[in-house]
């Protein structure tokens, strides 16, 4: 069965960890968490067509498959250890699989992942991962605990994966959006952040459907409404240049999925905790607003008037993404 | 978005354990492991069309993804704790969904695993479910342990599933297949088999593709050979009935997968407690062989004398199966 050498290809690139006791081989993985430590587990599935576009390198896929994941635990606050694999295949396709790995093991040798379980099935082009990460018990950051008088931030950029795939629906060839590409392609996980938060945050989203509707998880989660600025989102150079219009770069920043971000709260007394502790990873942040009583989300212009909401809250990947 | 409905849907029938901290509705889930206890991680897919037939019914196919993977936890002695489930659906099908988590549930309630992640995407139907088991720290049982001169055994009987689907393939609606039927839609995890055999086994291997595939794997990876009795294979009234003819029978236990039967070895010395902890656990099981110095698989006869080995021993589920 070509399954096992499609497997073997996946095991030279799994990594170790010292707590791995048994990898990719047996009928299942053994690992031996350090004590007082809660699990944080997470899945998320990349599917041809739907997250990513015929064509897209396997590298990429195999980097962006574990990214995903990895920001689900970044916005948990949690620690990643070790990472299974089901990769569903049209064919018995080698030099995919190769690619792949080394994409995927690219970014889980940044982060010292191992992989320890891994299942190849003959289908549709399919990444499932599912990721595992350690938290000191008690101390993960969810999305329920933000609290009205909050500030609203957010890390890094935002808008520039949901620019790349707009400017490619509109004709403009992959190859030539340089930086917005790579945000759309290989997002980097906010792991260091994540860890940094802990004690600070009191409520975390990772973004990925879109800043409205996973700020308004958040909300709903917590029990809160906010105010954001619609003048404080944090735009990147390169989107900037794409996208000049005010209008067409707040709808792909507030409604433009793939960021891979942090949403958090925080309050206002430890702004400059979180500064400094986001500073030590090098990971930007920016206050995008701040949480109110009762459920509404209001988007404010310079002079704290309303401005209409984007029609569209969802975002549903790559087909269905702004065009 | 339609994936918060069905994420619900399968939410409502998630379960919970003392040791989930936080189940789904989050970035990611938080368990509480027990003090002591090792990590047991497996991911096994079930992709239409490879793994089970359109036209299957939903709860059959939930059932199953759940199934097969406990069966990897069981080979390994661990008690099943957890599991997340990636759920990729043509479209949004709500009433899928209902009875899908229905077939799901009924399973992961009868051994109190808890549903602590969800992901479901739209694409081609494909479920991808990672389960989390513990095990007390050295206590997992692999496939390497198995020494010259034990015993080896398999669970329960084999043949059942792959004859329901060489009834389907002869064109004999699946409705008259019965109790063949039940084996290949709803395999019974060997869990409490697994838990038994802890401290009496020296290896095990879950028989999913098919005995001498997966007892190949156990061979190799103990570095041992095996003499198989041929007349020794625990066969099922049902599928002597379906299956008269004598080698008819053998190809199909041998190389027919879907069985989820554990295939182990144990020493000799072992025999009464092995019966003894298999009885106490309403699991018949049946000595097949013996392992031998070597890397030799044979097959014999009732007079010791070796048998031709069937040409193929993979089994690639649901298209290639036997015919």
């Amino acid at each position: 069965m070509a399954e096992f050498s499609l497997i073997d290809r996946l095991r030279q690139r799994a990594g170790s960890r010292p707590d791995v006791v048994l990898g990719i081989g047996d009928d299942a993985a053994v690992v031996d968490p350090p004590r007082g430590r809660q699990l944080v587990l997470a899945v998320d599935t990349l599917v041809e067509g739907v997250h990513f576009a015929k064509g897209v390198p396997a590298s990429a896929i195999g980097w962006k498959a574990l990214a995903v994941n990895l920001s689900d635990l970044a916005a948990m606050g949690a620690e990643p250890a070790v990472a299974l694999l089901a990769l569903t295949l049209p064919g018995s396709n080698e030099a995919f699989v190769e690619e792949f790995a080394a994409g995927f093991a690219a970014l889980a040798d940044t982060h010292r992942v191992a992989l320890v379980g891994g299942d190849t099935t003959r289908g549709p082009l399919t990444a499932s991962v599912t990721v595992l990460g350690y938290v000191p018990a008690g101390r993960a950051i969810t999305r329920s605990g933000a609290q009205p008088g909050d500030d609203l931030w957010v890390t890094g950029t935002l808008g520039d994966a949901a620019g790349a795939l707009a400017l490619w629906k509109s004709g403009i060839p992959m190859l030539r959006t340089g930086a917005l590409r790579e945000r759309l392609d290989r997002p980097t996980p906010r792991l260091g952040a994540g860890l940094a938060l802990r004690g600070l945050a009191t409520a975390c989203i990772d973004v990925s459907d879109g800043l409205l509707a996973d700020l308004g998880h958040l909300l709903a989660m917590s029990g809160v409404g906010a105010d954001l600025d619609a003048d404080a989102l944090p735009t990147s150079a390169a989107f900037r240049d794409a996208f000049p219009g005010r209008e067409a770069q707040r709808a792909l920043q507030l409604t433009g999925g793939d960021d891979y971000e942090l949403c958090f709260s925080a309050p206002p007394s430890r702004r400059e905790a979180v500064q400094a502790a986001l500073a030590a990873v090098a990971t930007p942040a920016t206050r995008i607003g701040s949480l109110t009583r009762g459920a509404r989300l209001r988007l404010l212009d310079a002079d704290r008037l309303p401005l209409p909401l984007p029609a569209r809250r969802g975002w549903d990947h790559f087909t269905d993404g702004p065009a």
